[in-house]
């Protein structure tokens, strides 16, 4: 039975969402809602919707299934909106907030009464690049897609929307909400602090010690990269997750003064032990598995500064999916010096090692 | 006229020195030291050296040249030899250290009333890879090879060396030892502790949080991959850098009771700003000119997951010179979920952009 769609919030992923609502449901109705009209105008005329509204709660009545993508704050404000609307018996309200307790609160407040399921979601999926122009089918391929069921969320509900958002090809996930910003305070929210914080102090510093703009290298470019992401988003996030992160920063202060005062002390066993357990943990992840963003089937050549060399090593592979390849010739302080390939399988990894020892004369080491 | 190059500490770094010393200077005799005899045999074997020995002493009074590449602890511990054996008049002994100060004052007491000239340096290279047989003649190429004059250095000094040096193809620089330390530690030093206690936090997190260790994505991958280098030599670069690391600790630690705070009072406006500054900084960081880590002639291809997709861009790109090439598939939460490509200068990357939106239908985005 084909039903109406309603997606609040044009951005990339609303209406990255939105194709791929389409592709596994064509028959689907989706309406948009949007505040500005450029993104309204896109998601029309591209066909990522059927129609466009920028009065919210105009299309909300219409709807079997609503998805708020938006801001954590409008997402609150739209929730709230919502309890006070005349809204199809059943209908299935989502969300796609980064935090989810505020917002699976306020859901549960609003609507406790009321003839409404609520699922919240967090899809663990994102680009540089914003707005619905920049809209990918793909974006959400091989991500999680976490759900945070709660007392509105009936196992149908999951089942709904699991069924809705098939053509998204996501990897669906539940947790307990809080749960979830727990887990994500630790992996992404307090992480941000830190690249930020570093990236302050040593901007601060070289301020005086020029060398240190200079002499920045891959570690530091790694470890600051996310300092780059968007103010607004990430103040929300954390307004929106405060004790949780506020307990992560003291627990880390506590390391901080654990390992200073070893360093004061000279404390070598201590120091050692620091780095090692470090590594041994980071080698221990799944961060390091199949799945996890790291693969195991790597493969690093040593290459010639030459031209059209990494060309000529994907000639030797061809036919052979790569699931990453990273250069760079620039600096040779870390592992980044060389070509890495990485592979979906150890077969792969074993024939791609075999056909670049036999076609080159470039030294080949799997890690 | 030829000299005799004595190179102790056959591991990479020091294999890789005395290959590219032949490729300028093939006349040059080149003596090496090394404890195990595996590297010595393969140095010996490969040609990297004519003459080895495990008696550090031996060789000493034969060279023109002495360059010590160990770890700290043991470069301090021949300094000290040194200082007691007969060496040649006017002999330049330097060292590859990764913290200079300790070294230079070494020296710089040892040999204060010597014929002997010596210079600190620290060659900013390195790989995943250890020992003699990972040798590499291209290691250092364009990399930082830093030079940390004192009182011990005279200008010919450093042109001998530059001159002995030169077929490393590396990137000369002067700095003092002290302020090497200093700029070192802020870049170096200290983000190998954040992400040596990011990972140790996580991983305790995770005992009672498991989700912990399957959510962690792209930016926690990044901010701890440093915290898997070897626990050993970082444990020693800490130990002759304590006042300076710990001072930075301290630093850090302010501004993580600062955000922390703002943070525990819902300050957005505080919050706002230290997201911002620190992406503002980042963006005005030498790490994002040509000659720093990353590159300002980045392009971005939104690719589908088909087979040999990159190959065919590459090909496109033929005769074209990629600087870095960067494609990541698994997780989406950031910018590599695209093909990166980044070139050499603008034209490069203009004349990509044009030649990959005629031949393919892929949308390609400059930054």
């Amino acid at each position: 039975m084909a039903k109406t769609i309603y997606i609040a919030g044009l951005g990339l992923i609303g209406a990255s969402m939105a194709l791929g609502i389409k592709r596994d449901h064509p028959d689907y109705e989706i309406l948009g809602y949007n505040r500005s009209q450029t993104s309204r105008d896109i998601a029309l005329e591209r066909g990522m919707i059927d129609r466009a509204t920028d009065d919210f709660a105009s299309f909300a009545p219409l709807a079997d299934v609503i998805i708020l993508t938006l801001p954590i704050k409008q997402t609150i404000a739209f929730l709230q909106e919502l309890a006070t609307l005349e809204l199809k018996e059943g209908v299935i309200i989502s969300d796609a907030g980064s935090t989810k307790s505020a917002i699976v609160v306020t859901a549960e407040n609003c609507f406790a009464d009321k003839p409404v399921r609520f699922v919240g979601a967090h899809p663990m999926a994102g680009s540089h690049k914003t707005g619905a122009a920049s809209v990918d089918v793909n974006l959400f391929e091989n991500a999680y897609y976490i759900f945070t069921p709660s007392s509105l969320t009936s196992p149908d509900t999951l089942e709904e929307m699991k069924d809705l958002l098939s053509g998204l090809h996501a990897r669906f996930i539940e947790i307990d909400a809080e749960e979830h910003d727990r887990v994500t305070s630790q992996i992404s929210h307090f992480p941000h602090i830190l690249a930020s914080g570093l990236m302050e102090q040593t901007a601060s510093y070289a301020e005086e010690h020029e060398m240190a703009r200079r002499f920045a290298a891959g570690g530091f470019r790694d470890m600051t990269r996310i300092a780059e992401s968007e103010p607004g988003m990430w103040t929300s996030i954390l307004l929106s997750n405060r004790e949780t992160i506020v307990e992560r920063i003291e627990d880390f202060r506590g390391r901080l003064d654990e390992i200073g005062q070893a360093i004061s002390k000279g404390d070598e066993n201590q120091i050692w032990n620091f780095f090692n357990q470090a590594r041994e943990q980071r080698q221990a992840m799944e961060i390091h598995k199949r799945g996890g963003v790291d693969s195991s089937f790597d493969l690093y050549v040593d290459v010639p500064d030459e031209e059209d060399v990494i060309l000529r090593i994907l000639e030797l592979l061809r036919g052979t999916s790569l699931v990453n390849i990273h250069i760079n010739e620039e600096n040779r302080e870390d592992v980044h010096g060389i070509l890495q390939i990485s592979f979906k399988n150890a077969q792969d990894l074993k024939r791609a090692e075999q056909v670049i020892t036999e076609n080159t004369n470039y030294t080949v080491v799997i890690k």
